[in-house]
C-alpha cells in the first residue's frame, strides 16, 4: 500500500489563563466541555511557566484570557500559552481577549509614541495565533491591526436589551460622555427606537491646550432618563462627572452602561456616589471585591463567547452574532 | 589593503506618478530639486510600464502619487514605481499619498467585508515601501495598519488659519455633518478659540435600519456662522444637506472646510447650490475643470509636503509639523 | 467531557469578479454549483467595495477574475475579494487568473524597471492567496514568482486539437512570429505530428538598436499551410505582419492560434484584414462586441478550469490536465 | 446548489532521500506503507533533480533523509524535495532528520562565526517545512531554532535498555567523555537506577588556550564497568582516549554508547582498538562497510520513527515517546 | 538640480526602561551622553505608556532594560519602547537586556511546554529590534533564537579577575552546583590557571523521578578554597545547599560567584547563612534593599556595556570584549 | 550631551568561497583590495565551518562563490558565509554567483517538480543576502525570483567583441543549438551587425515524446562561418552534435561561444573532437586540468565583476555595464 489513509477528526479544546478562571469555566459550561487542565505558575522571579496536561495535537484551540490587572502579566501568559500550543501542534489557535489590551493606544496621539494596540496584534501573530476573538473594540479599526480573521463580538444588544426592558416607557436620551463616542450614542439611540442623543463638549483654552475650561452638554437632557454610554469605564472620572452634570442640568434620572468594567482605583467609589441610578457592565473583565458597589449590574458575556466559539468551530454562519459590528 | 573605504553620500530624489504631476512639480520647486524623469505609460491592454531615466542607486526616494480617479490605476502605478525603485537599489523608499486610498474601508462594517485600508498598507510594504507619508487620515488608526513609520501630516492648521483670518469676529459654531466627526469638530473649536460645536443626528427607524427618518441638529446654530467640517468631500451629499439644514435652522452663514476634495459626480453642483458661502479644500487631490465652482477656495498642500520631506531626509525634528496629529 | 469533537466537512465555493461574469457562470455550470452571490460596486471615487452574501467560513474558495481592461481595476478587485475571504475565515483561497496580468513584465529588460509579474504574485500572497491557477503563462518561469502551489493549465491541446481536426491532411508549417516563440512552435510541431517549423527573424541596425531593418522568414513556408502561433495577441501588429509576409512568401494559407485574446485597439481590424483564413483563440479574456470579426473562432476555456478546480478540491491527480506544462 | 460539499480524507505519504534508502524502507515496513516512488538523480554538474511519481496533492508528507556524508548534498536534496512537495500541494510537510545536520554549530564559539544549526532550521522553513522530527539533538535548545513544532524523539531508552539488560548486575559508572556531557551522564545514571557518574576534565594552559595539558578523570571508576556516553561519535578521538584512560585508571571494563554513529575517517579503527568491550549505536546514520568493526552493536531507530510518524499522523498522544525529552 | 545631496550623520542615543534607571545612568556616564528623556508611566489599569521627549529620527538607538521583577511588565515596556522607536524612524535599534528574560525556558523539558526564550527573541524582532546585546546567556544557544546579530558579552573576566586577585595563593577548586554547569566550571578553571573542578551529582530514585535521593560531590574539595559558580542565582537554594555540603565535606572555605543576581524570595537569607565567605555578583539586575547581605560583593557591569555600545556604534572591532564567548 | 555623534564610514570587503579562490583573487586585484582572510574547512563528516579573521562590523560585504562541482557543497558554504556575516553585523551583503546554481530548474517542466532556482533565491534571502550579482542567467526571469535587487551582468559584449575582432570579414551565421536559444542568437546577430541566424529543430515522434527523430537545420549555413551560441555548456552533447551537423551541411567553419563552461564529464573530449575551430568561454566557473583542450579560449570575467562591485559600492550608475540585460 502506497499510503496510509484516515478520516480527519476535529476537536475543540478550551484553554483558560489565570486572570479570570471563572469566565473560562462559565464558557466551558455553556459549551459542555471542560477547560483543559494545565500547570501554570510563576517562578520566583516572576517568569511564567505553562504546561498543558493533555495532548493538544491537532486540536482547534480557543485560548481565553481576561486582561485585567496586572495586565502585562496576563498578556505575557497568553502569549506563552499560544507558543506552547503552536509547538505542541495545535491545528488552529484562536486567541480570545474579551477586553482587548492596550486598545486605547490605537494611534499616535503625538510624535514618538507607540501604537501599542497594533503591537499587541503583532505579538500574538508572532506567537502563533491564527485568529482573534474579542468584544466591543475601543475603535473598530483595531480589527485591521491583525493579519487574519478577527471575530468582533458585539455586547451592545446585551446592554440595550437590559436597559430597554428595565426602563420601558421612560423618555430616554442617550448621552456620550465626550465628543468621541457620539457615533456609539447614535447606535444606541437607533437600537432603542430612535430617541435623541446628546454629548458633553469639553472646551479647552487654546493657550493651555491640555486644560479643560468648561463642559457643556450639547443636546436635550432636561426631565429625561439619560443613559450615559461608553465602551469601557476605567477610573470612572469622565463618566462620574458626566452623570453629575446631567443631574445638575435637570436630568430626571441617569444610568450608565458600558461593556468593559476596568474599574481602576477610585472607580467604584466615584460611580457609587455620582448620582447614577444604575451602572450596567459585562464581565469581560473580572469585577469583584472592592470593585463592586450597590448600583452595579453585571451581565455575563459567557453565553455570547460560547456561542461564537461553537460557530467558529463548526464553520457556521455567525452573521446574527456579529452583525452590525462585523 | 584589506578593504576599500569611502564616505557615504545621501541624495534625495523625488518621483511623481502621473495622476497629478502638477503637485509633484510644486513640491519639487519648494525643495529646489527636479522631479526625476521617467518613462511611464500604459500598454494597449492597460498594463502600466515605468522606467526611471536616471540612476537611483542608493538614493532616498520619495514617491508621490495623488489618488484621484481612476484610483486603482494610480495605486497600481505607485506600487510598480516602488517595485522598480527597490530592484534598482534605492536605499530608502517613502511613499507619499496625500489622500490615503480606501481610507474609508478601515474596518468591517458588517461580516465578510474587506479591510481595504489595511490591504493598501500591506501591498505597499510588500512592494518595498519603507515609510508612508500622508495627510489627515480618515481615521488616525490607519497609521497602525502600516508596519513602519508613518508621517501623518496635519492640514488642519492650514484650514483653520484661513477660516480664522477671513472670518475674524464672527460668532462661529463648528458643525460636524454627522455623529462620527464630532471629535474633529471639537479639535476645530479648540483651535478657533473655544467656540461651541454642534452635529447632525441621523435618526433611523429600528425596523428599517438603513433608512434615515430624520436629521436633527444637536447644538446651537441659530444666528451663528456655521463651519461644517469633514476630512473629505466625495459626492457632497451629506455636506450639502447639512448646509441646507443649517440655513433652514437659522444659521447666519455657512462655510464648509475639508482637507480632501474628492468631488465625485454631482459634488460641484451640490456644493455650489447648497447655500454655502465658501468651500475650503486643499489640493491633496487634483481639483480642476468640472470640479471647480465659484465658492471654492483651494489651499496648496505642497509647502507642507516639501517641508516634511526635507525634515525626513535630514532626520530633523518635525514635531511642529506633526504635533497634535502624530 | 474535555473537548468537543466533530467531523470536518469541506465545501467548494466559487467567486467571480465583475470583469467577465459569463466565464464564472460557465465554470459554475460545469461544476454544478452557483457563483457565490456578492455585492460589488465602486464608490463614486472609484474605490471598490465587495461583500459576500453568504457565509464563507471554512470554505475552499476559488476566486476567478478575468484580467481584461481596465486591468488594474480588476487586479485590485480580486485582491480585495481575497482580503475579504481571508478575514471571513475561508480555509483555503485559490486565485484563478486565466490570463496572468503583467506577465510580459517578467524581467528587467533594461535597468530601473519593475518586475511587475513578480509584484503581482507577491500582492496576491500578501492579500491572502494560498494558491494560483492560471493558463498558458507568457513564460513558465512565472510559476516560480509565487511562493506556493501554482496550477499551470495548458490550453495547447484545445488549440491543436481544433487545428488538427479542421485542417487534417494539410501540409502544415508552424510559424513563430518572432525568435522568442520558437520553442512553443516546436511544441506545436511535436503535437501536430512532427511538421516543420519556421520563424520570422527581425534584423536590427546595430547603430539604431530599436529599429527593425528587415524581417526574414527562416524556414520552409512556400505552398504550405502556415499556423502562426503565440501565447497572446494584444494589438495584433506582429501577428498581422507575420501573416502578410507569409502570404507574400508563398504560403498556401495562413491561420493564427493563440491562447489569450487581449485584442486591444486595432487588433480586430488588423487580424480581419491581414489575410489570415482563421484566427483561433480561447476565452480566457472576454471577447465580444468590437473585438469580434468574421475569421474568429473562440474556444471555451471553462471546461478546463472546471475540471482543474474539481481536481484541486478533491486532491485528485491532475497529471493529465497539466502534463507537459506542469 | 451554491457550493459543492465533500468529506475530507487524509493520507500519509512517506518520502525518502537517497542518503540511506534502507532506513526509509524499514520505517515504511513498520508503517505498512511503501516509500513513494520518485525520480532523483544528479545532473552532470551535480545539481539534484527530484520528481515524485505519484500525486501528492493534499497528503500528509513525511520526508526522511539521513544526513551522512556528503552531508551538504543530502541537505540540499531534502530541501529540494520539500520545495517540490510544497509546489505540488502537499497539505503538511514533516521533515525527518534523525541526525540533525550542523547541530554542533549551535552557537558562536567565537566572533564572526555562523550559527549553522539555526540556518538549517530556517532553510527548511523557507523551503516549506511545517514541522521537524529529529532524534537526540546535540543540544535540546535546537528545538527552539525552528519556528514550529519539533518532535524531538529520544533514543536514550533504546540504549539504556540494551545496556541494563546485557550488563545486569555489574557495578556501573556512567562517564561523560568531557565536561559538556555531564548532564547527559546524570540522565543515564538516573535511568540505570542511580549509579555514580564521572567525567574527564581537560586542563588547558591559560597561556596556550587551545592546548590540553592533561586529562583528569573526576569521579570513581576503579574496578567498575564504565559506560562512556555521548550523543554522537564522529572521528572517535575523544571517546577512544577516554576509554584508554579509563582502562589505565583501573576500570574493570568499558563500553561506549551513543545515538549517532557519524564514524568519520579513523573512527572504526580507533573504536575497535581503544579497549572498549562494546560500542552501541543506533542507525540514525548509515553504518556499513568500512564503518563496521567487531565490537559494534547497532540498534534500529526505525520502530521509534514509525511509531512517532503514526502518532503525528493520527494526532495521537505521544507523551510516552517523547517524555523527558520533549 | 535633479536631487538634493547631503552628508549623513549618525548619532547614538541611549534609552532606559524604568526597571533600573541607575544602570542606564551609569552606562550613560561612561559614554559621556545623557539618557534620552521620556515620559513613561502606567495607566490606572496597568497599561504602559511611553513617549520620547526628543526627536529620535535617524538615530542609532540603544534601549536598555534590566529584567528584574515584575519581569513581564519590564519586558512589555521595552517592547513598547522599541515599537515607538520604530514608528519614530530610528535608524537602528539595539535592545540591551543584560539579563535575558525567560532564558531558562530555552527548550521543552517535556511535551506541551513553550520555548519562552525563543518567544522573547521573536517578540523583540516583531516589535522592531535590529540587534540584541546581552550578558552571559543561560545557554549560549539562545544567540541562535534571534534572527540577527547578538552581541553576547562576557562577564566571566570581571568575576575571575576579582576572585584571582583577592584569593591569590589559595588552592582553588571550581565547583559546579549541579551537572549542568560543569563546562562553565571548566572555563573558570582554565582562566584561573588550570585548577581542578568538581560538581555535585544529584541522584534520583528511578521510581520517583523528581525526587533527589542524595547529593554526591564528585571531585576533590577537601582542604581547598571552593569557588561555586553559576550563571545566575535565583532563590539560592541549590547554591546554598552546595556551599553547606562543601563545608561539610571539608572545604577550607567557600565562595560563590555568578553573573546574574536574581535573588528572589529567601535568596539573601540563604546566601548569608549558608557558610559562604563571599558572594560575588554583577549588577545586570538591580540589587538593593532586602536583597543585600554582608558577604555580598557587587561588580558593575556598566563599563562593559558602555564599551560594547561604543564599539557597536563605531563599527569597531570587539573581538577582545566578546572573545571566548562570541 | 544628549547623544554621541559621528560621521559614518563605509568600507567594501570582499569574501571568497573555496570553490575557485583564483577568481576572487583576480577580482580583488582589479579592486585593489585583498580577499578577507578566513578559516574555512570541513569537519570530518563534511559539515562546513567558516570564521572570518577580521572584523566585518558595518562593512559592505561582497561574497563571491563559483558554483562548480561539488555544487551543493559550494552553495551551502556560501549560505554559511552569509549567515556568519549577518550575525557579525555586516551592513549589507551582496551575494555574487557568476554562474547561478540550479538555473535550469527555473520552472516545473512537469508536475511534482521543484523550482530549484527559486529555492536558491529564497535560501540566500533567508540566510541574510540583501542583493545578488550574477552573470548571464539561463533565463532572465530568474531575476524575479529574488525579493530584492539583482545585478544581472552581461558577458555578451566580452564574447562578441572577441569573435568580431578575430573573425572580422567572415560571413557569419549565428546558430542556436536548439529552438530555445533563438532569441539569444538574434541578440548576437544584432551585435555582430545584422547577420543571419539559424537554429536546429529537433523533431520528436508524437508517439514517443522523449525521442528525437531528426535534427533539421533551419536557416542558411552553407559556406558560412557558423557561431554556435549558448549560455552554458554542460556535457557538450547538444553543442557537439550541432557543430557536426553544421559541418556536414556545408558550414565553412564552426566556432562555439558560451558564457558558462560547466564542462561536465565528456565535455572536453566532445568539444575538442566535434570539429569546432574554437570554443570561447568565460571563467565564471573554474576551467582547468581535464576540462582544458586545444581549441579552448577562456576570457576572464573578473574585470566585469570588479567594475560592477565598485559601482555598487559607490552607488554609481551602472547602466553601461548592465544595459540591454538589466
Amino acid at each position: 500500500m502506497a499510503s496510509m489513509s484516515g478520516t480527519p477528526k476535529k476537536s475543540l479544546m478550551l484553554f483558560g489563563g489565570r486572570a479570570y478562571p471563572e469566565l473560562a469555566e462559565e464558557v466551558a459550561k455553556h459549551l459542555n466541555v471542560t477547560v483543559t487542565p494545565q500547570s501554570a505558575y510563576e517562578f520566583a522571579n516572576g517568569e511564567i511557566f505553562v504546561r498543558f496536561e493533555e495532548s493538544v495535537r491537532g486540536c482547534d484551540a480557543f485560548v481565553l484570557q481576561s486582561h485585567g490587572a496586572p495586565i502585562n502579566q496576563w498578556v505575557m501568559e497568553q502569549l506563552i500559552m499560544v507558543d506552547a500550543l503552536k509547538r505542541a501542534s495545535a491545528k488552529r489557535i484562536t486567541v480570545i481577549m474579551p477586553f482587548y489590551p492596550y486598545a486605547r493606544q490605537d494611534k499616535k496621539h503625538r510624535g514618538r509614541e507607540p501604537i501599542s494596540a497594533r503591537l499587541i496584534a503583532d505579538l500574538f501573530k508572532t506567537a502563533g495565533a491564527d485568529r482573534i476573538m474579542t468584544v466591543d473594540l475601543h475603535t473598530a479599526q483595531i480589527q485591521g491591526f491583525f493579519d487574519g480573521p478577527v471575530d468582533h463580538l458585539w455586547a451592545l444588544p446585551l446592554l440595550t436589551e437590559h436597559v430597554s426592558r428595565k426602563y420601558r416607557g421612560e423618555e430616554i436620551t442617550v448621552v456620550s460622555p465626550d465628543s468621541g463616542r457620539t457615533k456609539l450614542a447614535e447606535k444606541w439611540a437607533d437600537t432603542l427606537g430612535g430617541c435623541p442623543i446628546a454629548f458633553i463638549h469639553k472646551t479647552r483654552d487654546p493657550l493651555k491646550p491640555n486644560e479643560v475650561v468648561a463642559n457643556r452638554v450639547v443636546g436635550e437632557v432636561k426631565g429625561r432618563l439619560c443613559v450615559v454610554i461608553d465602551d469601557m469605564i476605567d477610573t470612572g472620572g469622565t463618566i462620574a462627572k458626566a452623570v453629575s452634570q446631567l443631574v445638575a442640568e435637570g436630568a430626571k434620572d441617569v444610568i450608565v452602561a458600558a461593556t468593559h468594567g476596568v474599574l481602576s482605583g477610585p472607580a467604584a467609589e466615584r460611580l457609587s456616589t455620582c448620582g447614577a441610578r444604575e451602572v450596567v457592565l459585562t464581565n469581560t473583565l473580572p469585577i469583584s471585591g472592592a470593585k463592586e458597589f450597590p448600583q452595579l449590574t453585571v451581565l455575563s458575556i459567557a453565553p455570547l463567547l460560547a456561542q461564537a466559539i461553537q460557530q467558529v468551530f463548526e464553520d457556521g454562519s455567525v452573521t446574527s452574532l456579529f452583525d452590525g459590528n462585523a
